[in-house]
């Protein structure tokens, strides 16, 4: 791998501030998911109790089926005694919630977690770490499952543009299947000058792209890797894509379409992790 | 690995039938995908294009925005002249669909493929072969994803249980982007049974579970793999579990949940994939 001190760190010093979003229509957008005060529903076990175990949450309402309540108890779940609990029928949350949400017993009432500006999971990150950077992902539910497979693979952040990319709305807590809670979900307002940044603290940002001059298997992984992943079809943008150290790609077959954002990115942290994996 | 030749093969001699499902609830029962007779709306371009494509697809009703049609005839899709194409605007395609479809401008009304059976595939598939096995999985978005890294990956079909999968939905063909009419997705009546007669055709058939013994990347992947995957939560079932020759893991973080299904699909078929290609 080329010289890490060749790089100018453009942008690198100034402060990347997270922010709240702009709202975004997206899949949800009009379903009663939110409420006053830009609170939301989140519902499903694992989104459910991820927020009841983050003190970070700012807790409203928590409502449970008499099944789901016995569970909670017997679970002792930290935090759950933060927030009193509503019993009430299936069908009584059903109509809290958008039409068709898979609530599974569970809903939580809960203000937005705080924005997490940049600098700060930078701070956090210890030797070893790898970011994932969305280039404009417009569907609140590969967000949420890339949210996931971070989680999965310990990756310390996902960045994504502030303007160009939906709220972290309640379809994308359920995809994302508790994970919001875990892993910092941080918006900035220059995606380029994010990375540009990340680079002068070291982390090598590599760009998927189906033209990559390597395969995920080829690289040498640095023990700081972003991975920037563009919009589907779309694929990374200019700016986005020369900002990048290097362009790699997944093997896939020649005459197949391109993967699903959600698989690419599941990919890509899974063999980034085997790699650290291997060498520690 | 073990000597193959120590296997019963029970069950391999029985012929599976490939059938069509019974309904089956899911996010999409009662909405305007299907019409008289099981035909669905395809929509999405992908996915349009793709039935288009196929020539074993019966088409019924082509609608496209001005713009589409366009784009349709400068793409000299083979097949696009079989059906009429009917112009209309955006909005009165989406009153022929369900609410929220994101139909960019195409939609068919088709009938579903015909069943394809087990013993077909086998058939037809060559030497380094590898096929997806999913135990009850509930999700027709799911099963679309993982149909879609299938083709991505080469594999030769994606097999379900007819009883206890949902059928072939516009949601599924919309999140396979096309793979619904590249890669057979067959139906058996039992998942055991099926998984023998793979194995009596020389298939190591891998059960992913968290408490696999080996890791993916540790494993000497067979030229011919079914990779078998559980329901997220419930995992694979006793039976199948059994049937499997192997379990496999995939390395996450150990304080972390599972991985989405199709996360998990797509990362076992990328590694068998990267196992096959740096052997040949």
């Amino acid at each position: 791998m080329a010289d890490k001190s060749k790089r100018t760190g453009r942008g690198g010093k100034k402060r990347e501030e997270g922010r709240q979003a702009a709202p975004v229509k997206t899949p949800d957008a009009g379903r009663n998911t939110s409420d006053r005060g830009g609170r939301i529903w989140l519902y499903g076990n694992h989104a459910v109790l991820a927020a009841i175990g983050n003190p970070a949450r700012r807790k409203h309402r928590l409502v449970l089926t008499p099944d789901s309540a016995r569970y909670l108890e017997n679970a002792r779940i930290d935090g759950a005694a933060d927030v009193a609990a509503e019993i009430m029928d299936r069908r009584d949350i059903d109509r809290l919630l958008p039409p068709g949400a898979v609530h599974q017993g569970m809903a939580l009432l809960a203000d937005p977690l705080d924005p997490v500006a940049l600098d700060e999971v930078i701070g956090r990150s210890g030797g070893e770490q790898v970011m994932v950077v969305l280039d404009r992902p417009n569907d609140p539910q590969n967000i949420g499952a890339v949210l996931r497979s971070a989680a999965a693979f310990g990756a310390a952040a996902v960045i994504v543009p502030d303007r160009h990319a939906p709220e972290a709305t309640a379809a994308l807590a359920k995809a994302a299947s508790g994970a919001l809670d875990r892993v910092p979900l941080v918006r900035v307002t220059n995606l380029a000058r994010a990375l540009e940044q990340l680079k002068a603290a070291g982390f090598w940002c590599a760009g998927l792209a189906a033209d990559g001059e390597q395969t995920l298997s080829e690289v040498d992984w640095a023990a700081r890797t972003a991975l920037v992943l563009g919009a589907e079809g779309a694929g990374l943008r200019r700016l986005t894509e020369e900002t990048c150290d290097f362009l790699v790609r997944i093997a896939i077959d020649a005459d197949a379409d391109s993967l699903n954002l959600s698989a690419a990115a599941a990919i890509a942290l899974y063999e980034v992790n085997r790699a650290h994996s291997s060498r520690s």
